[in-house]
């Protein structure tokens, strides 16, 4: 394997009712700044939970955070910080509130333009911040990036600093009880794609990495239905939560090559079509991995092997095994209730080309492991998407 | 699975010539303290590596902390540290420096009796230190746990405190090339019963911890007969350096019953014999999961499947499954070096009983993740090990 670095600061705090845990984890004194999304936290108590627990800090709020945050929006939030004096964050939501957070923790102390940090630009300083998961999915929990979108240039772009990781994360499986089954889906799914994102490249010895990816995609898959199914089964939904939480939090990418070539062909399709951030991957993922079988070969085939059960034994075509293995893969996410073509969607032809010219414009010519992704192979495999 | 919290703060350094970086990891103006054992280092060039590191730096050495690291000899390094005024210590060494030194940066400060922190007494502030792993084995590098030995006594206890994560750890494979086939092997064996101990007591639906438990035992078997007799093998040594760093940093233990059974024995083994640690726990492993195969019955038929492919369709019979695979587990030990018998090590017979009555001294009634290991079974376990 190759060298690295690993280092993970956050606490995490997990189990049914842990929210009340809160307030021993801010420190005394702080003026706290709630974020949050859409209000639905509003509605399924943990509103009240969390304002019981923040009753001896003076506290204030920020709603409407959108699902893929924006940039706009953050900017407001970071003006009224700034105003208010706040000096601890806590975010209140998925992925989206706490990658929004994030940003606003390093974009309240950077000098000049803040959309920089979306572009390499280094934070030099971030607000503390906690938080508190209500849509296991993104693993934005216990990692150090996020994800931005920019409205006025429909730009969706990575900000990462390892001043951002969480201080604590509190994860109460019971807070996905009133998720729909649509968020669900999307979260097991999103989940299960950051694994194949650092495991399904080429070998480099890796013997851990590769066991514990396999433990998480076989985790994913194991209770994926169930916890989609069957919204009271508490095994099922604190499984999928420890596991999407492990799946992005840098512990199973340490000295192995990446490839986040879907997550990456995603984005733009998110940021030019508006649909869910899940569901452009499940439809590009199977292709992309058909497009690349070769290069992929032997990971492919241990896949097969290690998580779908098709061995030599079941059948003897090497090719054949890879491609029974995504097709199991396109099934599992069918099984979710997620469509895994754009055609599915309704989404008009062309997008290919649009995202080619994308990633031409901003430089962005080598995805992949190997580099082998240029903008006229994300074409090929979106335009086979459909 | 139970409820839980999980905070690790160490920062893992990882590969081939990463000692070049330990000083961007020591705080500048730092007066730090190295701290060795027998005085290997001085033979396989780290010791030149480390030093050259460290020319920025004011630095002393204490030398000569034993295998099982004493009291005795811990108390004459706190003594030099206060005189020196020393600010950060670097621990180079296996497990017992790397115990050792926890157990300094925590009694440097402590008031009264020193020994009170083997006794439970809490620790109230601890000296920063890294360290520079040369031996894989017992996971210390990125855990707060210590075992000290008190020569006075024939005392083995444990120490623990979230002060003393290391700041950082550098774990270079390469360090591995001069280690003794014995020392390898008892790495192997220790990192593996590390990880049966938090794995092998009762199921509570934890699917990601069991994955990684399993991945963890199937990397340590493919990789340690390769890793004892094959030096130069860095592929095999990278693996068993991260599985066994990984075996016993909390990550496998979240939300899980445990049993340390077999450490606690096998500790006072040691105190009573001078035996090797590994050796100790590789005699009483195969008894101990024998006598309790009732209570850890649907773990073992788990362990027996995931981990040995002994499943039904090999087996009829769970109790054949799962003495075949207490046997291959004996087995696999055996293929590295350890004998499996306390009469291989030509030691008197008596010791089940010494033990019993230690642990009803000192009030160690009900081991194991339900309790039953009593000082009475402990004593039948113990005698059937010879």
């Amino acid at each position: 394997m190759h060298h690295f670095q690993f280092q993970n600061p956050t606490k995490i705090i997990f189990g049914a009712g842990q929210i009340s845990n809160l307030s021993s984890n801010i420190p005394q004194g702080s003026k706290v700044l709630m974020l949050y999304g859409g209000g639905s936290i509003k509605h399924n108590g943990i509103y009240e939970q969390v304002k019981k627990s923040l009753s001896a800090y003076e506290f204030l709020e920020f709603g409407g955070i959108e699902p893929n945050p924006r940039y706009e929006t953050l900017l407001k939030a970071i003006e009224y910080i700034r105003k208010e004096n706040v000096d601890f964050l806590l975010a209140v939501g998925g992925g989206s509130v706490i990658d929004g957070t994030k940003f606003i923790a390093a974009a309240t102390y950077y000098q000049g333009d803040a959309w920089d940090l979306c572009n390499g630009a280094k934070a030099i300083k971030a607000m503390p911040f906690g938080t508190i998961l209500t849509l296991p999915a993104t693993g934005s929990e216990m990692n150090c990036g996020a994800v931005i979108s920019r409205e006025s240039s429909h730009e969706k772009l990575v900000f990462s600093s390892p001043l951002v990781y969480p201080t604590f994360s509190i994860l109460d499986p019971t807070v996905t009880l009133s998720l729909p089954p649509r968020q669900r889906a999307n979260g097991v799914v999103d989940a299960f794609i950051h694994v194949t994102e650092q495991y399904l490249t080429y070998p480099v010895d890796a013997a851990v990495q590769d066991r514990f990816a396999e433990g998480l995609l076989l985790t994913l898959i194991e209770n994926g239905k169930i916890y989609v199914n069957e919204p009271e089964n508490m095994e099922a939904a604190s499984n999928i939560v420890w596991a999407s939480t492990l799946a992005l939090n840098g512990l199973i990418a340490v000295g192995v090559p990446e490839d986040w070539g879907t997550h990456m062909i995603g984005h733009e399709l998110t940021a030019l079509t508006g649909l869910d951030h899940a569901r452009t991957l499940a439809t590009v993922w199977p292709r992309l991995q058909m497009a690349l079988k070769e290069s992929k070969k032997e990971k492919l085939l241990q896949f097969a092997a290690r998580v779908w059960n098709i061995t030599e034994k079941t059948e003897a075509d090497p090719n054949l095994r890879i491609s029974q293995a995504i097709a199991n893969t396109d099934q599992f996410f069918q099984s979710l209730g997620v469509k895994t073509h754009l055609s599915d969607y309704g989404l008009a032809l062309g997008l290919g080309e649009q995202i080619a010219e994308r990633f031409s414009k901003r430089g962005v010519l080598n995805l992949g492991e190997k580099g082998e992704i240029t903008p006229n192979l994300a074409c090929q495999i979106v335009n086979q998407s459909y």
